[in-house]
């Protein structure tokens, strides 16, 4: 057995609380390696009336490890545990001071899970698995009320440009929410609509006021109520990372210098602000001048964003807040942050911005989830780019999943492109199949699917700028039949609550090849997922599933589950989505 | 190369600022399987210009693995960073998603810490580096006012039992202070001093009282000011995790049951309050029904107990908080009590009382350090028990080094015996020969020493209550040769800076071998500490250290470096801590 594979930690992603009675245990080994896994665990005031060996499943693999889980419903809510390996040839004990061939005597130098505290328990919002979002760039999306228009509006559609305006505003989703209901999206994610001097906004002037070029707070009000009545939520963008440079402290920074009472709102290295050789004199996002750093450590700047962050909650009725560059601002404001929030409003959404892995904003007192890019790059790479086969998709996730508690996964956003990144149909290079295929992926797998603007009905676009084009609402010029992908796939994860909240397992993702198929299972509910990733017809085979047949939730085809098999044909890029069948 | 064995994680002990502008990165390789490691780091946003390529040094070495270090100081705060693994015949870049064997195109993929803030960063009190702890456990020390005497006080020096009183008491404590200024101490932790019914008094009656039968707020105040005078620093218990049975909103609930306004100031699973077959109805501490576990989520409570801890430090001094059975206590009770007490006093020390793997505690948002039992294991497992040989000593406490950030480590409270556990002498059974070796051990190693009251005069005793015999005072019974090696222990670690916040690094450990050298250097300074676990006579050869004479701090003797190395010869059971000789 290589024990230089095994690992174990307590809490983090390896041991803690999922609920207020049921703790989660994980521990890792060599890929193939070890046969059988128990949890050795107890009341540690009561040892020997409670110590037992917990079965542990191998719930992921990766390319290199597997993981075991198991959960423990200790009566104290106390756990002291330890591990039994066992393979063939060995059998090991794991105490936290290493391992040994002999049972310890003891349970002193075991791992200790001390108590559940309830409130230390990550809880997300139950809403955001069922929901389906779909993201709104506003000054794209569509022109509901001309008179707001920038000075030097382009015509509707033309090239976005870094510095363009086309006059996209909040009264142009209020006319165009029947296309959204239409497409079944349940939450709709906003990049920021505050005052701002950009097309985007990410440099904010105010962060109480609506961009007048957007519309105002009563719009935005109007807005979310009229969502609200259509069951859709409202998630808004929170940029307290950096402000912009017209926000009115940092022009007082500017105009008064080491004298301002604002100095040290920002992070200031140097006075008078200046730019040298393209890096500024204060801390910005990147080394952007027009979006200085804010120091979210002092009070005054602290309790000024908490103030905005509880304002849109209670004024216009938000659902949740997404977090720009949320990696750079420190733990102690984020925590703060969601006692605010979840205060205002314990429904709430607290979705953060990063790229990388997340674990420490993911411990419960942060954030419930994180932008899944991780998750993008599997399915890209799988589907898109071609760079990972089955197999290594089937590891590439789960070794993802691995690396939160289950609760983030829950409600993890699972995206496949944004404003910060090329479309879909763009990096698919035109190539609608493997659009779909990539997006069914997403809509069946755990945590809430985003879609991004425009998507739906065609829209392309290479890196920001380009990915920003103005939303095409001539149905002409539509891909309707898209929009009908999209729909029924919206549908299907509506319809079928396991592809919402079941578990994840995979059933066939080997080295080599193209197909894929896995399973969600929720109580005795299952649905099975199957799809070819290349351009010739596949059969995909699975065996020892119960006898019966299997209807495919798109196309209503009926497969039967015969004595070698449940053998399910896929045309090219083709893919089912099983549930048993009358 | 074994990859298996490889492991990183950003944050946590493998990636964390130091300071402001230093970040410390970690890796962990299989032992001896990696010739040359790198850390490859630079700003995400401008990585061609100042990415490099850091090489790190093997820091520590458990049974299984090699740990490697380095830092960086990332000019705008920022740092992207992998690995580059060499041995003889590969080379692997580790990044965020795995292994491989070309360098990275884009920094993309690469492991992240976003930003240093300084809120975020660890920082724990300076004084406690230089501090030597004396621990008291007050009902045992002295009796300085029999006025306060306990009904039924027993004559001193009696035979400890679970339930029996000696009457010691502050004033005591007053009395006998030239007795810690001539050992040297500068620091006492008491256990607790408020009102309670036992003589350990952890079963709190009131928290805003000091226990009558050891003085009152104003004795307490006059100590904290006396020890002040004498450069002695004052800890003391918060057992905040539960009450006692007389704490007045227990007794509430006792008496009103449901109707009681107090009845969520404790976790109750049944009404009424009973015990059946030995378990409460109610949380407690173990399953103590003396001990009602607090609801430390209840706003009530956590005001009550945030006000307690404050009250004491401004109203009577002290320099911070021992926190008993920390781990069942919840995390945010614990965040928002460090705001409370920093803000109180920015010096004060929180220690918790932690038993296992404090990580979750030592991220810098909770605690400072905690009572260090695993260093305990090793030192008694390596000098008093001889279950561990040099070579295990060095993995054991190696490991534990790298568990935590260096802060943690710096102020580590390194403890051998405690009211809870049996004296060192009698863990010696008597040897003090093996008594000091482990003492010399404690006292050169990094972290804050604690000598249990009593030890330094030759007390004895097995596990609780044993362990809480009256302190003995008629010199004539006190074991003065001891006290006079713990007076020299002590002045030799002020002495040196290098003892108390100088790096660590084992010279000398090898399997099957009781013979032990290292070293402490901070700057140009240098210590060597070696010590001979054995009945035999040991000659220690150091190679390849700078040509000169050595002194031993203790007994002055000089050593000289020869060709063929320093050769030290070492008594049976004997020491040396060398200086560079004049």
């Amino acid at each position: 057995m290589l024990l230089e594979a095994v690992y174990h930690r307590p809490k983090m992603n390896w041991a803690y609380a999922y609920d207020e009675s049921t703790i989660h245990l994980r521990i890792r080994t060599k890929k193939d390696d070890v046969d059988q896994v128990f949890a050795w665990a107890g009341d540690k005031y009561a040892w020997e009336n409670t110590q037992e060996l917990i079965p542990m499943s191998k719930a992921f693999t990766d390319s290199m490890f597997d993981y075991w889980e198991c959960e423990a419903k200790p009566p104290y809510r106390r756990l002291k545990y330890g591990f039994l390996l066992k393979s063939e040839a060995e059998a090991w004990w794991m105490t936290e001071t290493g391992f040994q061939q002999e049972r310890p005597k003891t349970p002193d130098r075991l791992f200790d899970f001390p108590f559940i505290n309830p409130v230390d328990i990550f809880k997300a919002p139950e809403w955001v698995k069922d929901a389906v979002f779909y993201q709104i760039f506003p000054e794209r999306f569509a022109n509901g009320d001309p008179s707001l228009n920038p000075e030097g509006v382009l015509p509707w559609g033309g090239q976005p440009q870094r510095d363009n305006f086309f006059g996209g505003d909040l009264q142009g989703v209020i006319d165009h929410l029947d296309h959204l209901s239409e497409l079944g999206v349940t939450g709709i994610y906003f990049t920021p609509v505050f005052e701002a001097t950009t097309n985007h906004k990410y440099d904010t002037q105010d962060y109480m006021k609506v961009d007048p070029h957007f519309g105002d707070a009563e719009t935005l009000k109007k807005l979310v109520d009229l969502c609200h009545e259509r069951g859709i939520r409202v998630l808004l963008d929170a940029v307290f990372n950096h402000s912009g440079r017209t926000f009115a402290p940092f022009v007082d920074v500017r105009e008064h210098g080491e004298q301002s009472k604002y100095k040290d709102w920002f992070h200031i290295r140097e006075f008078p602000l200046a730019v040298k050789d393209g890096i500024p004199t204060y801390d910005a996002f990147a080394f952007e001048p027009m979006m200085p750093k804010l120091n979210t450590e002092n009070p005054e700047v602290k309790e000024y964003l908490l103030k905005v962050a509880e304002y849109w909650i209670k004024e216009v009725g938000i659902d949740g807040w997404r977090l720009d560059v949320a990696n750079e601002v420190d733990h102690q404001f984020w925590r703060d942050f969601r006692q605010t929030v979840k205060a205002a409003n314990p429904e709430a959404y607290i979705l953060g911005e990063l790229w990388h892995e997340a674990s420490p904003w993911l411990q419960g007192d942060q954030f419930d989830a994180v932008m899944n890019y991780p998750f993008t790059d599997a399915v890209l790479d799988f589907v898109v780019r071609g760079t990972l086969d089955a197999k290594q998709f089937a590891e590439a996730v789960g070794r993802q999943l691995t690396l939160y508690p289950l609760q983030a996964s829950e409600v993890a956003f699972n995206l496949l492109d944004s404003h910060d990144t090329p479309r879909l149909l763009t990096l698919c290079e035109g190539n609608k199949n493997r659009m779909k295929l990539a997006s069914l992926i997403q809509f069946t797998y755990p945590g809430t699917p985003c879609l991004y603007y425009g998507d739906e009905v065609g829209l392309d676009g290479g890196q920001d700028p380009d990915c920003r084009k103005c939303m095409e609402w001539d149905t002409s010029k539509q891909d309707r039949e898209l929009f009908s992908f999209y729909r029924k796939l919206i549908e299907v994860r509506k319809s079928l609550p396991a592809l919402r909240t079941g578990s994840l397992r995979f059933l066939k993702a080997e080295a080599g090849e193209p197909v894929l198929a896995f399973e969600r299972r929720l109580g005795t509910d299952r649905v099975l997922i199957l799809l070819n990733n290349d351009a010739a017809i596949q059969t995909v085979r699975l065996e020892n599933q119960p006898a019966g047949v299997w209807k495919d939730a798109f196309s209503g085809r009926i497969w039967e589950n015969r004595q070698e098999g449940l053998d399910v044909r896929l045309p090219a890029y083709g893919f089912a989505v099983l549930v048993p069948g009358e």
